[in-house]
């Protein structure tokens, strides 16, 4: 054997038992997920016997025992709660929405008040109907054509784009700050046309804000199912005298103290040193918040029993964090920078999974600090899986303060077609969990945490 | 300019040219799957209007009228019926399984006769159970053991596989000849595990065959639920006298004439040379065939259309060809490739969509006669769509006829986490399609057609 041949042999031969190690653990990791995993039966705990956990609600405070707990049992060396104060944010009585035209019977409008909007009260308001399309046309309308009224931004989701994720980022403004918008000409309320393709009666909820540098008025906002939508717009067409009613009961109390839940496996090298992947253990009060986002704590508090069932035994220390108050606020993902700020923490790696449970399509990845380049290296081992759609660019909504402070950070990508069909609905239910989709999902977050903690230069 | 730099002009030019008009093309293929098309209205028609429909039965037939209106409909220039003949097996009235242990209240299972299976009539069957978890063991326990009882191929579907239709395949061929193997010990019926790794209630049917080379005995064979087998082995388990009684009235009728309905848009250059996509019009009895396979039908059909509608003038003829009898014989698989053999037709390439309306994730295509290393040159344009996944090898049930004329296949892959959970039971409905999932398959069919039609070399 001729040196040339001698050195190929060897580094061949370190490669391919290398790839295996990695191969097998991989394998051991799905394997775990798919036939001895806790993830979709704690799901069921956390949606059906916990159910929609707003935070500040008695179930988001369910929910931080339950997580502790299920992270001890998923074995966490150790569980730490990461104090913070979150928004307290009540829905009370059911909303009413109703068309009224003179001569006709009251034509009720499903429709979900808003996440921090104020209610009308129990004397509701009665006012004629605007509708507009943008900004744009709302502003060229005018405070003589908008006082007094109800403007009701009526844009549609478009069914075109691939990602529905994209989407979503073009009509979310309107029910982000449409109220805001809509109050600096004198409105008296804002409807929004739900975010989804779907035609059905669902309203979609989720948060605004009042922007006081756009109007220092507050008024109510909420959003109209699909068929509600389509309805009133009809209605707004054919009769410039219709009017609706609307009636919300919602209303914004005192901060909560609440907390992050931190399940944490110890490093074995550098033990000072973090890889995260997480979720948001809050939800909105109107569905279960099942693949909202219930899938993602489910899937990364596995990850610990995943890695410690495997025999990993992992270089750094590896968190499960479930994040509190994603959906109206991110004081817990601020919180957790804060506290990863104040002892000194070095993150390699910030995953967030956010997206539901569905079938997975692979990741989004930081091109900081070479975290692009290490998964890259890895993406055939998930070819395998189906999950090896590798992109740059990443993170979420609870990983945006530690993205600030230099984290190099991860969003996980399941494939997106279903998610706005129930997202912020009361049909976001354990039922629509597919129990395979949910743990391949996770297997494929724990597989990439693993490979992280194996590859990552110190 | 010199003339190396002039040539790279040209060159690059042309090819961006053609890579726009590509690129323009497909999406417009997408906005009409997404935005405009007949695609879910008329699964809705076939699931929920006609239903279930069996070969030989009274809603196959009406089926393939509905086919050849929606097909001209979409813009055919002309449909084709191609005749055959097909079996007609009816179910009967409502199978019944019950297990029975003394002094205990008999315990219904929940069950349904396999296609093709002779029934055991009004008086039924009662005999001891043999679980067996392969044909080995079979062999093991041999006649002395078997003649008399009802043995119970009690074999898991792996969850662990990440293409769920390799469990199926591993455990298929227990539902197609274990009649036959149990036969020949002398048992006097069979029972399997329904093939799914879900645990509910739905038992999956699906076609078996007699192999007289095995058995000249025909005994009745019928599928467990999940939980119903969960409960047998329970039982067989504690309790070696307990016995089964099984009553089934299903029977084979005589064949009944039915057809291939085959939609053809005419090429403009080669209208002699015929690319296919297609999927198939039967479906089993007890559900809407909703994924299997009117999802197939309905993203096929809708092809013609996107391509009238998009403005595309294909050189070669493209047929969407709706087959009959996938399920339990494959006479219009067979028919169609006898057509062409007659016809003298050329078949540059044949698609078929058989796995569900699910999430597209890419395309088995034929090594044979460059077709691979064509679609290959294109992959890209599958990217922004999700669906690049593009692997050797491909092809359908349907296509195997085709196939052994030379003709180069293609197999539509969609993601196939969801498939087994509803797959030939009473659950594979229309609800459980989404609209969005169901359009992107078809479009990317449409727009893989549209590419070898434009770039096939004659």
């Amino acid at each position: 054997m001729n040196k040339f041949l001698c050195f190929l042999f060897f580094v061949t031969g370190v490669r391919f038992q290398a790839q295996d190690v990695d191969s097998i653990t991989i394998r051991n990791i799905y394997n775990h997920y798919l036939s001895n995993s806790a993830c979709y039966s704690n799901l069921q705990h956390l949606t059906k016997k916990i159910g929609g956990r707003l935070s500040g609600s008695p179930q988001a405070a369910q929910a931080v025992d339950w997580a502790k707990k299920a992270m001890y049992a998923a074995g966490a060396d150790t569980v730490i709660l990461q104090p913070c104060m979150v928004p307290c944010w009540v829905r009370g009585k059911k909303e009413k929405c109703e068309l009224r035209i003179k001569g006709n019977k009251p034509l009720a409008l499903n429709c979900t008040a808003l996440g921090s909007s104020v209610g009308t009260g129990i004397k509701g308001i009665t006012a004629p109907v605007v509708e507009v399309h943008s900004f744009e046309e709302l502003d060229k309308l005018g405070e003589k054509q908008i006082r007094g009224k109800i403007v009701f931004f009526n844009v549609f989701f478009n069914p075109n784009n691939i990602r529905t994720g994209t989407s979503y980022g073009e009509t979310v403004k309107y029910r982000g700050v449409g109220a805001s918008h809509a109050a600096k000409f004198g409105a008296v309320a804002c409807l929004v046309r739900s975010m989804t393709s779907v035609a059905d009666d669902e309203p979609h909820t989720g948060n605004m804000k009042y922007d006081s540098t756009i109007s220092k008025n507050k008024i109510p906002a909420v959003a109209l199912s699909y068929i509600a939508a389509d309805a009133l717009h009809k209605a707004v067409a054919q009769n410039s005298a219709a009017t609706v009613y609307l009636e919300t009961h919602c209303e914004n109390k005192p901060d909560v103290l609440s907390c992050n839940v931190v399940g944490q496996i110890n490093g074995e090298v550098h033990p000072e040193k973090f890889i995260i992947a997480g979720g948001h253990l809050d939800s909105w009060d109107n569905g279960e918040g099942a693949h909202d986002d219930g899938a993602g704590i489910v899937q990364t508090i596995e990850m610990l029993a995943a890695i410690k069932r495997s025999g990993i035994r992992p270089r750094h220390s590896i968190r499960a964090v479930a994040f509190m108050n994603e959906e109206n606020g991110l004081a817990g993902g601020n919180a957790y920078a804060a506290y990863a700020k104040q002892h000194n923490e070095q993150h390699i790696a910030a995953l967030e999974t956010d997206a539901g449970g569905y079938t997975p399509r692979g990741f989004g990845v930081d091109t900081a600090a070479g975290l692009y380049d290490l998964v890259m290296k890895h993406q055939h081992h998930f070819r395998p899986y189906f999950t090896d759609r590798i992109e740059p660019g990443g993170g979420g909504a609870d990983l945006i303060a530690l993205e600030k402070l230099g984290v190099p950070c991860i969003g996980f990508e399941p494939d997106t077609q279903r998610y706005f069909d129930i997202h912020h609905t009361a049909a976001d239910t354990f039922d629509k969990i597919n129990k395979r989709e949910l743990e391949l999902g996770g297997a494929a977050i724990a597989a990439l945490v693993y490979l992280i903690d194996r590859y990552y230069q110190n």
